[in-house]
């Protein structure tokens, strides 16, 4: 059984009514929908729970994290964010939606500005797959579609990725390194651009098809209690 | 002086109308033409010239080689291809343009199918620059565009690329790695898709700036004349 | 149930006494003893195999092959080692040992020399463990030991590791990177340095671990039967 | 003219007879004295400068920063800290030196825990280079020696490096990837292990020949005055 907590801002859903109406519980409520399964459990949290229901003991009670957020990363308490950052660096998997590229973990994590190029204006989005054979991708054709996107476009400012699993391609023009992979410390890491909050994204089967995938690699198979940085005996003693 | 050998295959543009009115000298020429200044010499060679050219003499006086071939890979000798990549492992750089892809030696260094999904249909493409820092792309914009060319989408079957530069953005509606760097031995290596023959690309300014700035920033700063698989003697004499 | 072929030159084992004492049955034989089990088949060819036992039919049936080779690189057809090469791009696992550094079909995958720094007097050899998080760690402590090895030292002629797992560090003074991580098409490829045939490396149970845990790692989830280049219709239709 | 800045937390110096007397003027002192040349002009600051010397104005006017700190990284401020990060990810270079991998600057850039495994008893080292062609160490043979250093080896938090160019080996038993080659945002980053306080370090030629090119590399070709994350509006107006 792998342990999904989902994180989520949960701003928009409350105030905006169209957001509301396409996801009435809540982004997380609703991604949390399609993951729930034989082979994975759900927790879901929200910037409303006291340290956001980060705890220590909720993430060490984590297999892989997700996280979507855009208009209140600020909100996430610096040590929240430190605390998640240490989490992967000791094994736990991170999926980082959308506009998690500008959450805290995330930038901690990657050490660069992770800034893009944009423009909120409903474009069609064609997520081309690099790499068949990885288990991300397993079950998808060449490509999938999102009929109606934010566009993030190039330069993203973010260290060369281990793998680029997927490129975007929008109608209006750009191109985007969506789908990237990462390892730090002992943590697997994948963004995936798609999910702005205005459509209804995370109803698509193709793209909960990545997300449950990205579930199921990201799951740790080694983690460390903690990240010392140990004197070590001599192996030998010393001559002379 | 940076000492450059460009290598075209030189066979469409004998027979071909099309492509003769666009490049009356062979696309080598046009090549050269640009690249010819005050910091490159430029020496062209076919698959016209015995051993295409490409003599162990003529690699070894070569700082640079570009390689253009498309339809006649086959008729570059292994031995001749076997000979390219010693000389960019010994340290030659090495430019190679659109269906270079499939090219002999680039296949030999790459180790892989290099394989594309194509189309010849003159479809717009816009190539976006992921690191506007690097010396490849100085003095360019954001992206650039050429009206009319082949089009290449993914998978490309490429190792993962050091470094991912441009990504080729087509109006049809695919994506591209269109620009690759890699180091193998001690030669620098880009690939660039553009070039298709029978559209003028290689007058694109754009293009033009991408390929000198290549052609530097590929020039050799260290070579070995051979590649040995040395037997080393002890640093300091076994015990006992 | 992972169906690994061994491929075993078999020289040394048969005209060494001392190989012969070591090995008596070859190495491949010892190989395959400690990794048959319920998880895993094994098949051994050897260059006295027509077509070194790895004809197309075997090749197919494989998921993982492992490779020993060392005096005979040059006894494989060319046409066999492209037949690995082939079967590496679409998917089957290739775990490299020791002198199959240079092997041919190691050697088409890298696209360069493979070449090493050497001497072959016996000296003890310590491999750390860069990331312990590694399945193909799995089980081990911060290093292993082999008494006696050959020495391999850098430069190491490869294309940079997708991931460098272990180094090696010699009583001798020298250093090498002796655990190399590698995807090449969709194949992924593990080279890992201990095994010289005058010693009973392939008898340490460390050295046994990392072997069958590479073994699992290299499995493929995903093979292709074969390698198009294709041409690919129009996703919409063209406009005007 | 590379424009360097040294900056030294300058504390053993002033407090340990035995440092003392290696670097009478603190190390930063040691480091301007080899690199002032016709090429290189040098600044040096330390903690005891307010902001640690690294102000906005300095930064800008910094093309590579060498940074050396070990017992009182705490006392960076978080703000100066970031203030380098950013200056980096705009295009300053940046040489990291020996437990400079633990400076607050670094582990911003890389995102890990950037531990190691340590011992402090004087362990005589070998640095071998991994990719001779690279101009960090031009000049030099296979490998450079270090009598006495502190040692640091496996696992090291790093992500993996885009170049690992070389690997310390002591003769306690350990190996080191002691000098790497990242780039981040626009900035190239080199971290070099060898130089703890109680040996004569910097005073070696071969150090201070890795040192000096180590500058030459990493001095911006680019940069950039801000980190934007813009809004971008259409290439070509939207259509119906």
């Amino acid at each position: 059984m792998i342990k999904v907590t989902i994180f989520n801002e949960f701003v928009h859903e409350k105030y905006d009514e169209n957001v509301k109406k396409i996801y009435p519980n809540g982004m997380h409520v609703a991604i949390a929908d399609f993951l729930r399964s034989d082979e994975i459990s759900v927790r879901t949290v929200t910037l409303d729970d006291p340290e956001c229901g980060l705890t220590q003991d909720v993430l060490e009670d984590t297999d892989v994290l997700i996280w979507w957020g855009h208009v209140a990363h600020d909100r996430v308490p610096d040590e929240v964010a430190r605390r998640v950052q240490e989490s992967v660096l000791k094994g736990m998997g991170f999926v980082v939606l959308h506009s998690g590229h500008h959450s805290k973990p995330f930038r901690y994590l990657m050490g660069t500005t992770c800034n893009v190029n944009w423009r909120e204006d409903g474009d069609f989005c064609r997520l081309w797959i690099c790499d068949p054979s990885h288990p991300i991708v397993a079950g998808l054709d060449r490509y999938i579609e999102v009929p109606h996107e934010e566009m993030y476009t190039e330069p993203f400012g973010i260290p060369e990725p281990d793998k680029l699993l997927m490129i975007g391609w929008y109608d209006s023009g750009e191109v985007f390194r969506s789908g990237c992979i990462y390892q730090r410390g002992h943590g697997k890491i994948f963004y995936f651009q798609p999910g702005h909050e205005t459509y209804p994204t995370y109803y698509i089967p193709d793209v909960q098809t990545v997300i449950r995938n990205a579930v199921k690699w990201a799951a740790p198979t080694y983690r460390t209690p903690d990240l010392p940085c140990p004197w070590v005996p001599r192996i030998t003693p010393k001559e002379g």
